[in-house]
């Protein structure tokens, strides 16, 4: 006998999140603000986020940050999560390499969501907000937020992209039970929504929309903070404490993982499970390789390129350096909903970038075929997203059958909220993924755009950027930009009129929120709504922080009632 | 910091069960063949089980049975199952209470019922079976033997309650795609289903109903065998690993429990849980208190009464001794779909008879309250059966709220397939159950009349059994019985035209299955169908083993066709 499919005590539970950017600083490459091009500080992220997660956003020189007590109680729910080989897999695939599994399902939402939900809670709480908003794409996020939320008594608004929101009602009502109002989205609730609605009454959503309202709304009260479920440095850092569990259960076991698989939407549950093993990689010189896995209708990484963009549809984020398709890539819908974002998180980008981990793409029929084979072999059922690294994990141990080697991946979370994907898969009826190369391009050249110079405007369009550019030609855009642009430098050359986060002035609350407790006029958002309320109100000026984004409908309406603007 | 959250590490997985029969003789209530009316052996129960699982049902010599480590491989898949500190909780309910929860949701099929599962698989392949049946209700069962048929590769079909069916499709794409094929109960598959259908074609089924087509669909081929998912002898023992294991984890912390807390269907999980511990409440003089908690809609316990009925609607199984409502009683449509069972595990009846334990009974609102509060302080979303659980330690923890107690509950399953029901009471339409004990009465008025002796059926019914007798009265059917039949003992006077498992001597197989693989003729279940067969073979004579069922429609087909019945 041979037991050792599972491995979890309370020991192995981290103290600590471990921060790539303090132990490599060549990792902090800055999200810019999308007026002044200047790196972000505290004080400007603090617009959208709690100062203490904004402190973590862009800290540089704690390398292991401790997990508040009070936090290490909550992960204690769940925690450590099991680590568990894979041992039918293996038989079935005939051969000598171990695969292991770190199970993130067993949170009480059923993914790896929770680890970030709770400190974002957590957070959010110190700084004094009372409300949250979350924006979800599968559901994940929105459920962990829910919970979380409830956990630290905060108020929780959601926006769940439209596809999902009506094809999983299971999870609409999860959020909702933890006490959640959840909204479709594109909603009529924030200007940008209904922008969108008017636009394209048809519209299925999509994250980045989703991301874009929840901004909008978190924007317009000054007791309402934005939070997000992958992407951000902070997020990949509350997720490290995947991969340092994952450690002293590899440590406890004498094994050294080959291999560490895990998807990437956002980018939040790779750079969770793998940074903490960079060290081992470069300095101990270990024969160790990351893969990161996305899907073939959002190739990201495999088709995307490697520059400055925004992190939402409507562009109300800073610029993040980061693989991307474009903040107008409109995603097929896919099961993998966790997957259909245009960007991905900075720091994993990075880590591509610089040839840390390789990226695979697959289509929904391989990833689901895996996913089956995997259910009926190991049990465990999985999301379709987390079924990404099954397929590649099978492919990897297949690739180096009689090698030996250590294979583990993160399967993310049960897919428990994705069996009509299983069903259709079942029944011969799912549809295969891929995105054509002509949106891609199309969205590229949007993206360009964007980004050129109000001068180049009136310009030709540029030619195409060169598709497969991610991984093997890590600089393609800054290359191909400099063909087509010449002098300038793209992070110098952005020009836009939106932007939320800029350096200004304004009087902070305690935890550093951007606010003018005694003038209910300084707005870091002016939208639709609130230009009515001024115009209800008789008030012919409206004040504004420095950078305040003025919204289309806003504008319009500033003009046809000739409201006068000032900036504080 | 006091983080006493969650205990597991892989040396508290038990590696024995704990047989109950073996350490307490007088819980040794044989079922009793229903013809013959003598206890059932391991010959005679091998018709309807694998030999090896009839050994463990009336096994009396064992105390520890040891696991096979082929299963403990499997069960450390997900075992040690967490034992979790429910702080927010207790902090809510302002009492210095403890309350814990032992959390089997985190099997890959949610719930406790994957701890049988295996087992039973592993000793139907152990005996040359290669086909399973199952009959399932709320979906559990169904689940966890499709995923343990898939890990020991047998063919298994799932007969599901229709209500069940029609409402929980997810669950039945869970089951398919571990490869089961899934049919709606009644279906036309068995001629009990074609009875009922035609009788009531409505009819949202009953686990009763369930059961009797999986007995009837098992029975009709060799290299079938039916599965059952509670209340058999050898399905508590199995989940006596949850006690076992709490047990372990309760040992590392130096806690004592006062108060264990499981809900019951057929009773497996409060078997599992408990039984373990009787010695330390006996033995050891303990301050520790049992509670099966059951739903107010089917108040086996609290309104039924403690004698031998059958198991299933059609009456195919042997009788048992145990806590009934009748097993025609036909019980409203509860989102508890686990405990929509007319009976109770005979040990577990046994157990609460003889005063080990505390029965409560709470309604579908009290429940779904609980759960819905359970899940916004500590997360997990508890299925509906469990929330009963959840419910009683409430209660328990208010009603000692200063006392310092120890609560430990188990949380059998996760409600993720089960969010209509939250849909519902989130948006007040929650309707409340409770049986009018007018049924109760019918049902058990029907009962009397079943079981009573040939020659009393012309006379009046009897009166109403009284009500409530459960608990407090553990004789009442017996007082009853003899108050109307006077010198009739129950058990003596048991007749049904309705047997399998009758103590024959027919050829068996080598793991003991009553066949006669050289005879296809000589049947134990004749149905509509194989006299069809008969008769397009134009035979005139049908083989019977000694005690074969013979269904109503078969009958009629014998009569107006004229074959003549042999027995062997």
């Amino acid at each position: 006998m041979n037991r050792n499919h599972s491995y979890s005590q309370k020991s192995d539970i981290p103290t600590h999140w471990y921060n790539i950017m303090a132990d490599y600083p060549e990792f902090y490459v800055p999200h810019l603000d999308s007026t002044t091009h200047q790196p972000v500080n505290v004080h400007s992220l603090s617009n959208i986020f709690p100062e203490l997660l904004a402190e973590q956003e862009i800290n540089r020189k704690d390398v292991n940050i401790p997990i508040p007590p009070e936090l290490l109680d909550y992960y204690a729910m769940w925690r450590p999560s099991p680590l568990i080989r894979a041992r039918n897999l293996e038989k079935y695939l005939d051969t000598n390499c171990k695969i292991f599994y770190k199970y993130e399902g067993v949170s009480p939402i059923g993914s790896h969501k929770a680890n970030s939900a709770i400190a974002q809670a957590y957070f959010s709480k110190k700084c004094g907000f009372t409300n949250v908003v979350a924006e979800t794409g599968a559901g994940q996020w929105g459920s962990a937020m829910s919970m979380a939320s409830s956990f630290f008594d905060l108020n929780c608004n959601v926006f769940m992209v439209k596809n999902s929101f009506d094809s999983k009602p299971q999870r609409r009502i999860l959020m909702q039970t933890y006490g959640s109002k959840v909204h479709s989205s594109p909603s009529n609730l924030t200007e940008f929504g209904r922008q969108i609605r008017k636009n394209d009454p048809d519209s299925q959503g999509s994250l980045g929309i989703a991301i874009a309202e929840a901004v909008e709304y978190a924007s317009s009260d000054r007791n309402t903070v934005y939070t997000l479920g992958s992407s951000m440095n902070f997020v990949c850092l509350h997720q490290t404490i995947i991969g340092n569990e994952l450690k002293n259960q590899l440590n406890s076991l004498q094994i050294t993982p080959n291999y560490i698989i895990s998807c990437i939407g956002g980018g939040s549950s790779f750079a969770g499970i793998c940074f903490p093993f960079l060290r081992e990689k470069l300095e101990r010189n270990r024969d160790l390789h990351f893969i990161a896995v996305e899907s073939n209708a959002v190739p990201t990484v495999t088709k995307g390129i490697y520059t400055y963009d925004y992190g939402d549809t409507a562009r109300l984020t800073p610029l993040s350096k980061m693989y991307t398709l474009g903040h107008e890539f409109s995603a097929p819908v896919i099961h993998s909903g966790g997957l259909r974002y245009h960007g991905l998180s900075p720091l994993v980008s990075k880590f591509i970038a610089d040839g840390h981990a390789e990226a695979r793409a697959y289509s929904q029929l391989d990833i689901y075929g895996a996913a089956r084979l995997f259910a009926k072999l190991e049990g465990y059922v999985p999301a379709p997203e987390s079924a990404h690294s099954v397929k590649a994990a099978i492919d990897v141990a297949l690739e180096n059958r009689n090698s030996g080697k250590t294979i583990v991946f993160c399967l993310t979370g049960h897919g428990f909220f994705d069996l009509a994907g299983y069903e259709k898969f079942n029944a011969g009826k799912m549809e295969d993924s891929e995105s054509p190369d002509t949106n891609i391009h199309e969205s590229l050249r949007k993206l360009a755009h964007t980004v050129r110079p109000e001068t180049e405007k009136g310009a030709a369009l540029p030619p195409q950027p060169p598709l497969n550019a991610g991984v093997q030609a890590n600089n393609s855009f800054e290359a191909w930009w400099n063909r087509n642009f010449e002098s300038q430098s793209p992070a110098d050359s952005f020009q836009s009129g939106h932007t939320i986060g800029s350096a200004g002035a304004s009087p902070k609350t305690a935890c550093g929120r951007e606010q003018d407790k005694g003038n209910p006029n300084l707005y870091n958002l002016l939208t639709e709504s609130k230009v009515r309320e001024l115009i209800d109100k008789g008030q012919k000026v409206a004040f504004l922080s420095k950078g305040c984004v003025i919204t289309p409908l806003a504008g319009e309406l500033i003009k046809s009632h000739g409201i006068e603007i000032k900036y504080a």
